[in-house]
């Protein structure tokens, strides 16, 4: 058993070989009340993992935590110092429960006051729409110190990146719109390759086979994902790395070891 | 500007008075190679989040992370030590890339084994369907010492509760199915109680005279979240207590308020 327990840890320190490529590293912060209750189900960290995922960037944790400053300040240091990128969602809209701009500014110690640039952005489209330039929108143009503007094409209120932390709107067509503008200026890395193979057998057939091949491949991440279809079971087997010829040399011995278990 | 500032902070502080009534506090940890990657988008999340709000117990954070192991203990560690209840979701199979069991006695500092009682369930199982009890599944018959069985009527292979830890399993079936056994025998809490109104106005047209409204009802948290549906813009303002009555007096202000808004 010890003998067990340590070639699985190896193997999970193999995985950070996958990662030997210098990828730059990310974490993403929700701001997120009404997902903690159930109210609404989380989509923009689904979209922002395959977004990475295609530019190369890891996205090795996501923490949903409650509006309360003291939680986000307390999570924004922890994390922004250990990943190269926090990405935040949710809490920079115009009403009471909106606190992130100010508990990021907080937890790098500096100002949040309106800025003239963000300030002309929001006025702009309040002209455009007849709207009125109140306090509660002019809360929006409050950006920390050192801060760089991300746009919002959506409803222009910005977001903003300081220093690692890229700070953006929780409604997820804004989200979505700041973060193309965003991943733009970020630097990418190797993308991750991944093949897929369904098996049609149950997870405890295959699972002494697929940890000896998984031995053999120290760069690829083997993952296995049991599901039942109309009544019939099976395992997706996932395969990725950044490495696509040791994708396709695992895929290859996948395909044979499991010969029979193969549909077509 | 500071004024509004330490008025937020102190609402912030408010929103605990919501948890004054002592309902127990919970995390979620997700061992989710495949959410990180973006290739599965998270269902036991939603489901937890709605069950423990039913119960009266208080979903605070949730943690997704990756399946390395080190990485597993010291979030379990960091999460036991400051909520009620950690509930983790994911590793628990017979694969190679599952390590949550072994991970979570780590970082108890106890023992892992295979033990009778889970044994037995797993050797039915196999028996009643003609299957082999073999390496891989003999694996998911580890249980770390000092554990009580979280029962999985729909594969047999049993999660546990370690201390305040409970570890259940990433397919979606089964982690549904041990949930319910195991919330029969947590001490349930207040239930949240919620309502909900659609505005139809833009989020900066109410932002101001909403946190005046806030202001007044201290066991109340008011969310505020702009959709848009067809072209038209509205928000939707959602009140939450475990104070019934607090709740009725929010929801009456607030029609009150904004009375132009509200169809019907």
């Amino acid at each position: 058993m010890e003998n067990a327990k340590d070639l699985r840890y190896a193997k999970a320190r193999g995985h950070l070989s996958g990662r030997d490529v210098n990828n730059p590293t990310a974490a993403m912060l929700v701001i997120g009340d009404e997902v903690l209750s159930g109210r609404t189900r989380d989509a923009n960290m689904y979209h922002l993992a395959n977004c990475l995922t295609e530019q190369g960037i890891d996205l090795l944790e996501v923490r949903i935590i409650t509006d309360r400053p003291d939680h986000i300040v307390a999570s924004v240091n922890e994390l922004r110092k250990s990943f190269d990128h926090v990405f935040t969602s949710g809490g920079i809209g115009p009403t009471h429960d909106d606190v992130t701009a100010e508990a990021v500014a907080a937890a790098f110690g500096v100002n949040i006051a309106v800025r003239d640039d963000a300030r002309n952005l929001i006025k702009a489209r309040c002209d455009e729409y007849g709207l009125t330039l109140n306090a509660a929108r002019l809360r929006m143009a409050r950006i920390p110190d050192g801060a760089e503007l991300i746009l919002n094409p959506v409803s222009a209120a910005p977001g903003f990146s300081l220093g690692n932390v890229h700070v953006m709107a929780g409604v997820p067509k804004i989200f979505v719109s700041m973060l193309e503008g965003l991943l733009a200026r970020l630097p990418a890395g190797l993308p991750l390759i991944s093949e897929s193979i369904e098996i049609n057998t149950v997870e405890g057939e295959l699972a002494v086979r697929l940890s000896q091949i998984a031995e053999g491949f120290d760069k690829v991440q083997i993952g296995s994902y049991p599901f039942r279809k109309d009544g019939r079971f099976g395992v997706n087997i996932v395969v990725r790395s950044k490495d696509e010829h040791q994708v396709k040399a695992t895929m290859a011995e996948i395909r044979h070891t499991f010969a029979d278990y193969i549909s077509g």
